[in-house]
This record gives structure tokens, C-alpha cells and sequence, in this order.
């Protein structure tokens, strides 16, 4: 954050004077010489970053819009979360693939229905046109139909591209991770699905980041539905992509979409309405069973089998606590043809901020987004196969960024210093001229696989030695000096409690790796 | 590889008939009809990929040129490889960013020399202009400045992406990887430039690549050696260019580039050959520092005096036996400021194929090329910074996609299965309708933590279950069975000895922990 004095202040001292009304003159009282150095800078900085005005170009010194830096902090985060998620993809047996950041651009080309316009193009610079990767899952299906695969479990962690409207403190970037588990091939219906959903809920659960709920739903009940309430077919993508606003939108709102932009009639919107405020488990799907007009449209009555289905083997996967029937889920991606889901957070305070340009009511519960989604898509892999063969697909990716914001709020929050290294000890000296001494010691403990330290400095000061060990978290410090070297021992100090033994060079290793063993695990 | 027969071809059933003299008619004897279509399939891909001539767009199943998708196999190759060298960076306390794939092109613009233009652009779509970042050192310098970070030692593995000629079969891609270690900060002079060596040298002995050698020289002896041997000052950056290609031609074609292209005069070029010729270690340092001439430079005397007190060290650090102190090393890149190095496997054979478009002398020693490169770079951070504050760093990269296509040829070469996941366990049956019991039991197995998978079809056969594991090297089954059930017990199989043994319910998980601990480690 910029702060500033309100100022007469020297720009560039070429002569131009500019006022700055942020804080009133008196504030001045008191300022030193190098203050005034720092809000120069930080002043020139601001120029630089509004364009500047002298004529020479300025540097901007930032990264893209709607991405971001992680700092070795926000990288530590990262890296538990990732484990956490990796380990659950890896307790089901998932290989990992990984593919280019970008793709001959018609690879993604009519894939993404009205998204497209959110994908970066590469600049033509001679050879092929190039496009960067809007999503794991159309990378995914390129991969099988090239590569011939017909079975596969795979999972990809890897960045994906949008140039979407970016709102960073939520979690939403440009630039932003895919988390995806996916499992391909002909199978028994729902099997790999409801494995899919308890892959969900393990990550989500073993997360702790409050109550969830996955809300499951079918492209088919969806466009049966449509159809059986007289939506005419070519407006099934358009009216489902208005669905999709009910989890920011309320009903009266969709409705007005429908029938003022999207010309359906007052009717059929009411139709729908019915429909869509539908909730339960595998009751509602035996009920909507019974319901005599949807179940005559066939689409309707294989998702709805498909439903019941899903939910005898939720039942044995110990996770229907967290699973929704949700008529009103249609997610917006062209390619689904089957199953979708989508999780999300249920306890509002986690991220209070609610979602951007809508109107909750004081004391509504907020959603706090969706942290994970998918479905089954059996028609992606054959839309590049040359001979159109399908492989029948499902899979669900981890929303990770809104994850990571979680996560980094919490740990702020907490009182728990998060440590960016891994360094078991420190090699100090007190005395001067034994740099030569530390390396030569540091040398051992990294030759024995130790994690060790030590100042680039010549003579540094043995309290500067120790500041670094705390601020960084460093458990133990090895300190040399003269008699130490005599003797042929190491001062061994503990950095919590500053308790410190002798230990003879000899046992240095082993006492280092019993000491800091437990902190390991 | 595509086969075709000499036939002629129904091309597309269009009645339209084409000549293909591939193989010679004769060799159709005993085709079937199942043939045909594979090869009539083949034809029309090929046709797809060359365009096309029906007027329908074709579409090309490729990833863009210059790169590859990573398949389960070689990603677990690429873990094991990346798991030693972050092992080898955080064993030496190095923290961990990230930056975005693209950087505002102002950020990566003249800092590369020559080689700006094999940056990607992104097109125009609005907004800022962008860039695929070139490496992560110009990235590593923008975040620092910007966080305003005057000390730091990170690493950094990501993509980096260069419009370059692949050559993908040496591991030469247009995008890849670099695992980059740097270290920022005002230190005693050689003492982190000194680590840096000691990482290297600890990766290239732990990946067992074979023998290596590390070149290391300093810009400002190479600029001290222009100097005194009367190259103009104007000249020193291509003068420099050309003898960074003595690692790939001999002295004289070196000297005609000089000569002939760059307009040196055939004495000055002479002078530079006698330099270029030497190598050694501190001895070299120590003679050179008695060379009058060379070391009546400031720049030269400066360098001189570093390399001799970074060998010093690098014996202490016990890397002495593969550092040669070689002045014809130059490194191409314009931010360099003092030290550079560069690893090299030394092992011909490992990789046969000699490097591009030169002509190797038969039995001569082939260098497979560059594994490792770096050096320091004192000015460029100051370039992102507003008030031109400097940052010195120095640094390494560690080439990992050559290193990649070694352990590929390895892994290719030897016996040794690579398993791509860490299933513990399969859960079977031997007989029909006990899908639910599998649910269950890998249910029960997956909530402990145990990794472990079972075949998504409601009746599997028990061979097709045991050939998965045999095929993915699963070391055990669990068979269930009416009897079993009834029993409350699982029969535990040992697929590598095809043991059998009933285990109780309730020791099942303990048991397959403690037969699959040892794999583990």
C-alpha cells in the first residue's frame, strides 16, 4: 500500500512541482531526510506505474493483469495443499500426465461454447496458430485420441489460462491452477462417477475448510426437462446457461432473463421454475421416476436411472451426507453429456466477500462459490479421434485457487509461523576467521544429507547468526570456534530452548538427525 | 509411423480414387477387410494433416511444434529426477516462488541480446502487450525488485518457452523445463558463487549421468582479454558470441567467423586464440595473475583475483576434481556480470547423436552438451528497480530436459519396470454380483489410507484382475467371495509369488501396511 504526504514534492528534480492531497501538510512535522527519500521513490514509482508524463517511457513494474507472484510463503501453503490433494489422486490409483501450456488453436476450438472468447491467442509470429490451454480436460481428450488410449486414470496439476475479469481476492486470476482427476474408458454405469464424488469429498473433508455440499445433477434430466416444459431445442444451451445463475441469482431474476432476453414464454419459465427448485437424494430421483411426463422423455428417464444409480453406491462410499440432487445445476460447458457435480463451501465467514455485482439480502446465507466440478463428457475424446471413436469420460477438477485464498486467510489468521524452509541447522561461528572452518563443516553435513546453512559473510556476527535461525525457524546451530576445533567438538545449541552441549565431531551427524527427526514427521 | 500399401485407395468412399506407391500391389496378398480400414484410416489422417483438398477443414491431431506431452511414464521419470534436485536445494536451504508463464513484454525486452527474438508474443487481444516468459532469472530479478526483496535464496522449477529449432530427440524443445537455484543478496565476494558449484556438482554425481565437467570463467576477463588484444569496445558482445561456439566448432572456424563476418583483424583474432587455448584450475588463475598485460586491466585483474578465491573454496567444498577454469567459455546471454559456468556430461555415448549441423571428427570425444549453466548477474535486478537499486545474485539452471532424455534411454535400455502409480492393493472378486462387497472393503481401505483400486464392471473376470496388477505391478489382491464374506475374512494374495492367505477383517489394513511397508521406502 502507497502512502503518502500531502506534499509539495520534487518529481524526478526536474523542477515540476505536483500536489498530492492525501495527508495534510501537518503531518510533516517530524519528517526526516530519508523518509522523504522513501515517498519519493514510492511517488515514482506510482508515476512510473500510471505511464509517467516527461516523455520517457516508463517501466511498469508489475505482473499481468489478473495473476500473481507466490511468494515463498504463499509457495509453502501451496505445496500442503497439493499434497494433501495429490496423496487422495494417488490413494485411487491415478497415473499423472502432463501437456503443453498451449494448443494448436483449433484443438480448442469448439469446445467452450460462448467461454471461447476467454481464450488467449498466441500472437502469429510464422508456423502454426497457437492458443493457450483453457482447461485440463480438452487437453486431456487430445492426449487419448492421440495417443490411442481407450482406459486411463490419470490426474493433471497444472496452470490453465482465462481472460476473464479477474477478481484476485477471491481467488479468481487469469492465471490460475486446475486440480484434475479424471477416469476414462467403457465402464459399468456410475461406478467410476460415484468414485469420482467420494475423491471430492476425501479432499474437501481432509482440507478442513468447513462444510461442503456437492450438488449433483444430469445434461440429460436437464434438456428432458426443457424439452417436456416446451423450451424448442435450439435454445437448450442458452436457457441452461440461465439455470446456471441460480446459485447467484434468484428465481425471479432467471425468470426475467428467460422470457425478456431469451424470448421463452411466461409459461414455460414457470415450467421450469418447478423443476429447478427441486432438492433431495435418491428419494427426489425415485419420485421424478414416478413423474409420468418427464420419465416419457427418454434423455430424462436414463439420467434419472442414472441418479438412483449413483446414489445406492454413495450410499456404500459412505458420502451421500454431503450429496445433493440439485435439478437447478447445469454448469456451462458445451461438452458434458452425462453426470455433473459441482462442490461448495457452505459456511459463509470463511470468505465473507460475496460474489461480485448481486444483491444479498443482510443475513442471507452466502455461498461461498464452488471449490471443485465436473461431470462426464463421453463425446470430447471422439470430436478429435479421425475416426470419431468415443471414449467414454468422467472427471473432476479441484478449484484450487479459491482453496489457496482459504488456506492463506486462515494461516494470517492463525498464530502458527510457517516455515518456507527446511534447514535442520545452522553453521555459526562466534569468533572471526573460521569461514574457511564453516564450510568445511557445512561440507560434511551436506555431503551426509543433512539440511544446513551458513552466512555468506566472512566474520558475521553470532547474534545475526542466531536472528536467522529464529526468524527462519532453524531448530538447531552448530557453532565452531577456537577451543571447539582443539577439542574436536561442535557447540550444539538448541535454538528454542538456547540450551547447548558439546558434541564430538564424530557424533554431530547422528545427533543433528535424532534431534530434528520428530520435527520431520 | 505410417505403413501404406501400394493400392489404390477408396478415399473416403467418394468414388474419387488415388495412387499410392508406397509398397509395391504384390504385397496385398492375404489383406483383410479389418486391415483396410486401419490403413484407409491411417491415409485419411495423413490427408488431414497435410490439409486436406475436399474444401472441409481438416483437423491436425498434434501437439504445436516443439513440444511433447508427458506421458504416465515419463512423468514418473520426471519425478524421481525432479525429486533429487529439489531434495539437493532444499538440502542447501533454498525457499521456493512461482511467477505467471507471461511477463508485460517490456519486462523480458533487452535483456536477452540476439536472442529476443525467439520470445513468444501473445496476440493483441485487448489490454496489456504479453510475453512468454524466456527463462526465470528475468522473472526472479522483476519479483525482487518489486517485493522489494534485497535478499533471498530460492528455487524455482517451471516451463520456460523459446521459439527455437527443436530438436527433440537431444531434448532440445520450445517449451521446457528449467530448475533454477539463485542467490540474492550483498555478500563476501565467491562464497555463494562457490555453493552454486557444490549444487551442481552434488545433482550431476546423484542422477549418475556419467562423468562431467564444470567450465567455469568471468565475464570480466573475457572483456579484460578483448581489451588487451585489441578487439573495439563495440565488439566485445559478438566477439563473445563467436567464441561461445568453440564448445561446437573447431578454433579455425571460429577464427574465420571472427575474421570474415565480424571484421577482426587476423593478428587481434590470434591473440584471442592463445587465451581461448588455455585451461586449468588455480594454478591457471595464479599464472594469468602474472601475465602483465592481461592483468594491467582492471576488469581482467578483478576477474582473475575472484577465480582464484572461489577455487580456494571450491576445494574446501571438496569439488575440485570436476571444475576447470576455462576461458573460452563466454555464455551467451547479456546479463552476466562476473563469474559464469557451465556443466557438460563428458561421457560420449550416452547420448550418440552428435550435436547439430558440424561435422565431429570420427573417434573424437563428443561432448553431449550443456546439463547445467549459470553465473552472476549484478545489474539486472537494478534494471526493474525504480530508483536503479542493485541486487547482486548469482545463480544456476539446471537443463533438465536433456537430462530427461538420458534417463528416458536409460529406463528404455534397462530391465526395470517403472511403475506409474503406488496402488497397494486391488480389491477383487472371483465371483458374480459382489460389486457392493468391493464398494465396501475398498471403501473401509481408502478411508484408512491405504492406496488401493478396484475394476469399475459390476462382474469382472478374476484373470483380467490379476493381469492389471501383474501389468501395473500391484503387489497384492484382495479376493472376496461368498465364503469369505461369511468367514469375515479376505483372502490377501501376493501377486509376485501367487501366495495365498486368509486375513481376518479387522488385520487386513495392518497386514497390508506391513507387507507393502518395505516397498514404500
Amino acid at each position: 500500500m502507497l502512502t503518502m504526504f500531502g506534499v509539495r514534492v520534487c518529481s524526478g528534480w526536474t523542477g515540476c512541482w505536483a500536489v498530492l492531497r492525501v495527508r495534510p501538510l501537518h503531518s510533516l512535522t517530524g519528517i526526516t531526510v530519508a523518509q522523504i527519500d522513501e515517498e519519493v521513490a514510492k511517488l515514482l514509482q506510482l508515476k512510473a506505474q500510471l505511464g509517467g508524463d516527461d516523455g520517457k517511457k516508463q517501466f511498469v513494474l508489475k505482473t499481468p493483469k489478473g495473476t500473481r507472484d507466490y511468494s515463498p510463503k504463499q509457495m509453502a501453503i501451496r505445496e500442503k495443499v497439493f499434497n494433501t490433494i495429490i496423496s487422495c489422486f494417488k490413494r485411487h490409483g491415478a497415473e499423472t500426465i502432463d501437456t503443453p501450456v498451449f494448443e494448436l488453436k483449433e484443438t480448442l476450438t469448439g469446445k467452450y461454447g460462448e467461454d471461447s472468447k476467454l481464450i488467449y491467442d498466441l500472437k502469429d509470429q510464422g508456423g502454426e496458430l497457437l492458443s493457450l490451454r483453457y482447461d485440463l480436460t480438452v487437453p486431456f481428450a487430445r492426449y487419448l485420441a492421440m495417443s490411442k488410449i481407450t482406459n486411463i486414470k490419470r490426474y493433471h496439476i497444472a496452470k490453465v489460462y482465462r481472460r476473464d475479469n479477474p477478481a484476485m481476492t477471491r481467488g479468481r486470476y487469469r492465471e490460475f491452477y486446475q486440480c484434475d482427476f479424471d477416469i476414462a474408458g467403457q465402464y459399468d454405469a456410475m461406478i467410476p462417477d460415484a468414485e469420482c464424488l467420494k475423491i471430492v469429498h476425501e479432499i474437501l473433508s481432509e482440507l478442513e475448510l468447513g462444510d461442503f455440499r456437492i450438488k449433483v445433477n444430469d445434461r440429460r434430466i436437464l434438456d428432458g426437462m426443457f424439452a417436456v416444459c416446451g423450451v424448442p431445442d435450439d435454445k437448450f444451451r442458452t436457457i441452461c446457461s440461465t439455470v446456471d445463475k441460480l446459485d447467484k441469482m434468484s428465481w425471479e431474476e432467471v425468470k426475467k432473463e428467460m422470457v425478456g432476453e431469451k424470448g421463452l414464454s411466461e409459461d414455460v419459465a414457470d415450467q421450469i421454475g418447478v423443476y429447478v427448485a427441486m432438492q433431495g437424494g435418491m428419494d427426489l430421483a425415485e419420485s421424478l421416476l414416478q413423474d409420468q411426463r418427464l420419465c416419457g422423455n427418454k434423455q430424462a428417464n436414463a439420467g434419472l436411472q442414472d441418479i438412483k444409480q449413483l446414489f445406492s453406491y454413495l450410499q456404500i462410499l459412505r458420502v451421500t451426507d454431503k450429496v445433493v440432487f440439485d435439478l437447478s445445476l447445469a454448469r456451462g460447458l458445451d461438452y458434458y453429456t452425462g453426470i455433473i457435480y459441482e462442490a461448495v463451501l457452505t459456511q459463509a465467514g470463511v470468505v465473507a466477500v460475496p460474489p461480485e455485482g448481486q444483491n444479498n439480502a443482510a443475513g442471507e446465507s452466502v455461498s461461498v462459490g464452488s471449490v471443485a466440478g465436473g461431470g462426464r463428457y463421453d463425446g470430447l475424446v471422439g470430436m478429435f479421434d479421425p475416426k470419431g471413436r468415443k471414449v467414454p469420460c468422467v472427471g473432476v477438477s479441484i478449484g484450487i485457487e479459491r482453496i489457496f485464498s482459504i488456506m492463506e486467510q486462515k494461516a494470517e489468521a492463525s498464530a502458527e509461523k510457517i516455515r518456507t524452509t527446511e534447514v535442520q541447522v545452522m553453521v555459526a561461528s562466534a569468533q572471526k576467521n573460521l569461514l574457511e572452518e564453516r564450510l568445511k563443516l557445512v561440507t560434511e553435513l551436506w555431503n551426509a544429507g543433512i539440511k544446513a546453512e551458513l552466512m555468506y559473510k566472512k566474520n558475521p556476527k553470532l547474534l545475526s547468526q542466531l536472528q536467522h535461525c529464529e526468524e527462519s525457524g532453524i531448530p538447531l546451530v552448530a557453532i565452531l570456534g577456537e577451543q571447539e576445533l582443539k577439542d574436536g567438538v561442535v557447540k550444539l545449541r538448541v535454538v528454542a530452548t538456547r540450551e547447548e552441549v558439546d558434541v564430538s565431531r564424530l557424533d554431530l551427524i547422528h545427533e543433528i538427525r535424532s534431534r530434528t527427526q520428530q520435527e520431520e514427521q
